[in-house]
């Protein structure tokens, strides 16, 4: 390739890598918005998750037509092509965690039509380390950084810890009283989802692995499950 | 492209979509045989679900190099080129698919460490449903059949309805008998691994009528949720 048109690749590359993180910012101030709403109470930050998919859906689409352009005009070899391949499945998973998000906005919904069931603890912690998770697989992604990438499927450990200790404490109140049973239901789903935010981010790091090092683990990280 | 280059680049797109059409086949076998253990109590079947999951794994990688090697080898255009991003796409979908049918069989697993909760009617309806979704999609994107696709995309509505009313039945027996909530809320989530296989249905329905028209119907689709 003509130099002119490398850097016009790693410019188009540059680009796209900074509307992904747009997106990451965007999905994961959303799954904070919609916790935030939960612990507070506050049914406004709740709407506001509920109304506002827009930006991240745009972007989604965004991002895979820049990807085809790619592919098509410049038809990049090796680590580029993987980069690009990696952006298309990272786009999808951000958008999920866009729908994920949404999700946990409408069990928050239903929740706050009960009393609490409980002071909420381990939830927001979950909401943290899935937040923590998706950043962390981002960078890795933009910096390509391999070692923060492995960090991130290390972190799963601690969000599948997290969502047992959610679930067995949460079926205690619901036997002990049936008044809890469906507002503890949807603290499950929102511990479900929060976990799913988390399989999103390992996702991204094994993708970014995989970007780097052509070396794939994703199926060494299933069988660690 | 010379005659025998294009000759060996379909040739090659071919053989992708057979392994993707083997892949859906073996996560819709899974699915089924995981709901089957459901249904006939028999942790023989669920058993196979939980340990079985090397093959879909191994095709999983194996699409993805295919896809590399086809862009990397052939840089194709416009419909080609639409077609394997499609097919690294859809590859991901049915891993989960597969990963899916895991996490039912962990579900039933825990579920016949109790008495039965009611007879299952819904749940199984939402199996079949959800598998159909599932090969209708991949028929679609095997024969580029984009009224199959959008077939597809109508069938997600069924599964919601039957999710709401597995969701609402069960909550009536938990609030009735406390023995029912623990073997009650694996069916719930059951039923929630269920919507989301339609889910990934849905995903590859959307990646065929974007790869045969260029349109994309995904943010209509998330608009009729």
């Amino acid at each position: 390739m003509a130099e002119r048109v490398v850097r016009h690749f790693q410019e188009e590359l540059e680009q796209l890598k900074n509307r992904l993180l747009e997106m990451g910012g965007l999905a994961e101030e959303r799954v904070r918005t919609a916790v935030d709403g939960l612990v507070s109470r506050d049914l406004t930050l709740v709407q506001q998750v509920l109304q506002g998919d827009g930006p991240i859906n745009q972007l989604h689409i965004e991002v895979d037509n820049r990807c085809f352009m790619l592919l098509a005009l410049h038809q990049p070899m090796a680590v580029d092509l993987r980069a690009i391949v990696s952006a298309v499945k990272i786009n999808t998973d951000l958008e999920r965690v866009g729908d994920l998000a949404v999700n946990i906005a409408e069990a928050v919904t239903r929740y706050l039509e009960h009393p609490p069931v409980k002071e909420l603890i381990d939830i927001p912690r979950m909401a943290r380390v899935a937040q923590t998770m998706l950043r962390d697989a981002l960078d890795a992604f933009v910096r390509r950084d391999t070692a923060l990438a492995e960090a991130v499927l290390n972190q799963d450990d601690e969000l599948d810890g997290l969502k047992t200790q959610v679930f067995r404490e949460l079926l205690t109140y619901m036997l002990q009283a049936p008044s809890t049973i469906e507002p503890a239901l949807d603290l499950i789903l929102i511990s479900r989802h929060l976990e799913r935010i988390g399989d999103h981010a390992t996702n991204i790091a094994e993708d970014v692995i995989f970007m780097v090092s052509a070396k794939d683990v994703r199926h060494h990280a299933t069988d660690r499950e």
